[in-house]
């Protein structure tokens, strides 16, 4: 038992996101560590806000979030107005953030599956559909990557990719608390991943409260870690996979590639299929959002960068497929070629659910 | 002319540390870029002191400042007790800060020279030929690195090696200075360089100040100013330099310099020839300084480090000689093999000087 208070730690096991009794509840992400709190969100916009503002975040956490805030937000709309509406809100989630796809998808598929209907509850049914589905992706991601991290006693990750971040374990930890379950401990060296902290505060967050030794450092002693091999993989989590595996994931990622490549070090992806975008050929046609400059001249009201300079801030990068060892998905662990590979593993899942 | 006040810009051109009235001059670099604020240093222990908390930095300053340092610890002491405090006192700086060779260098340099006499006012000639000395050897690296920079638009360069960590231009910025002055401005894209964020703080106040452009960016965001080729150069200073040419610098140099290869771009180290140790075959046998968890978790009084986490906080890396393009010095550019080019540079240029 931990003398932790309930306030400052949530429930167990951690959760992202989650439909209760008529709202969409979301841990406020921009507060962790110092606070656990749950937004109860009933309205549209304050979905939407809330992914803009990065209240909520994390890939598929943001699909999830923005298929229940179609509902939220078409609830009381008539037959009359109805596909006007649906079509100025899904625009209107689309373009909250730009280069995870699991926005666009899970807003297209909401869409497509239940907006003919101009029926709300089958928006919501359609919205709980897509929250299993990540779920279960989560377990399948975390299930395959415990078999390929089988021995490994220690990994780096970039960002935050865990339970955070989508319905269930996550993306990039799943696989750790898959064995963690299985009796494995591995540690992990988690980079603070500036400007946001994601790594500094919720993946170190979440794995200390799961009993999973994490070590956080600063972004640019990754290399060394890898050097001093010190880890025996690196996983990230990504926000897009072009059909030839080119992958967009938070800024910072690519250059870790970089260096485990120079190092000999395994580099996986872990991600479910919703994540995949087979309708972009190459990582160079994925949007990557600028963010505003605050985000690194400041640290809560602390300013950091001197007054006179301009910021760079893009916020995700793009890791090219060769740095790639493997994807870890919901449809299993996919090697090279992934221009073939992907698109057939993706095809045969979903030959296997029809 | 500007409008800021002079206490918050300081004076023009800006120093790091210069002998006044017999008084260690430094600025506190721990407080900009909000507050420029000169110590008026009188004691040996209040300069150790600032050295190993960082107030002053950059390892050319440390090397001249513990000079100084020197001269303030001796000057009350009689022949008697002389041979003994020198000792104990020259041991207490070199342990100050472990990796840069500049601080080792110059009070070996001030206790060979000077300390034999048992005369303080010796120690104070030695300490300012030190100063003049780095003050010569930074002009002549901005000499230097402005010829081989000539039609490069813009560098990437990380942590601070400027005015604020040597006697006059820096090292790794002298030549962006020489170049101003011969009317060729020269873009600037600092990493803000965690976790002290010497770019930020440091590098964007002082090139701002002096009419340079800059654009600060997280450290994670170095390979994408790469890859998108903004950059003709990457040009970083050392810390400490062994024969065969590996280079210990500020964490992040040697993640910079795996993506800088990658991508074709000209890696730089600008350095004088106190950085250089030949006494050391390869840069394994650099000492690492591994500073403490609160720099990483805390910004200001801010955690941002989940509790429960531990920390990964060397201060330094080593760059292998082969990933450096050359090395800009006040003997001139140092082309590979380093083995061969680095010890018969030194001994050209110190027999010159003879």
């Amino acid at each position: 038992m931990s003398d932790t208070p309930q306030e400052a730690r949530g429930p167990e096991p951690v959760r992202a996101v989650w439909w209760e009794e008529g709202a969409l509840c979301a841990v406020d992400q921009r507060r962790l560590p110092e606070v656990y709190q749950v937004m109860r969100l009933t309205e549209a916009e304050a979905v939407r806000e809330a992914i803009a503002g990065l209240a909520i975040r994390g890939a598929p956490a943001i699909g999830i979030a923005a298929a229940f805030g179609l509902y939220l937000g078409m609830r009381a709309v008539g037959p009359k107005d109805w596909d006007a509406r649906l079509s100025a809100l899904a625009d209107a989630f689309v373009g909250a953030r730009p280069t995870a796809v699991n926005l666009a998808w899970a807003v297209r598929r909401v869409v497509a599956r239940a907006g003919g209907s101009r029926d709300p509850e089958r928006l919501l049914a359609e919205a709980k559909a897509i929250f299993e589905a990540e779920r279960e992706a989560s377990r399948r991601i975390g299930a395959a990557g415990a078999r390929l991290l089988a021995g490994v006693s220690a990994v780096l990750t970039h960002c935050n990719a865990g339970a955070l971040g989508t319905a269930e374990w996550g993306t990039a930890l799943a696989p750790l608390y898959a064995l963690k379950e299985a009796g494995q401990v591995v540690e992990v060296y988690a980079d603070e991943t500036r400007p946001l902290w994601q790594g500094a505060r919720l993946t170190a967050w979440e794995l200390a409260r799961a009993g999973i030794p994490v070590t956080v450092l600063p972004d640019g002693a990754a290399a060394v870690v890898l050097r001093q091999r010190r880890v025996g993989a690196v996983v990230v989590g990504a926000d897009r996979i072009a059909a030839n595996g080119d992958t967009a994931n938070k800024i910072g990622t690519y250059g870790l590639a970089l260096a485990a490549r120079h190092h000999g070090v395994p580099f996986y992806v872990a991600a479910p299929r919703s994540t995949v975008d087979l309708g972009l050929p190459s990582g160079e046609a994925i949007p990557i959002e600028h963010r505003p400059a605050r985000e690194v001249t400041h640290v809560g009201s602390l300013r950091v960068v001197a007054e006179g300079a301009a910021v760079f801030n893009p916020a995700f990068d793009v890791t090219p497929a060769e740095l790639i060892t493997a994807f870890i998905t919901d449809c299993g662990v996919i090697y090279p070629p992934y221009a073939k590979t992907l698109p057939a593993a993706l095809a045969e899942s979903q030959s296997n659910a029809e």
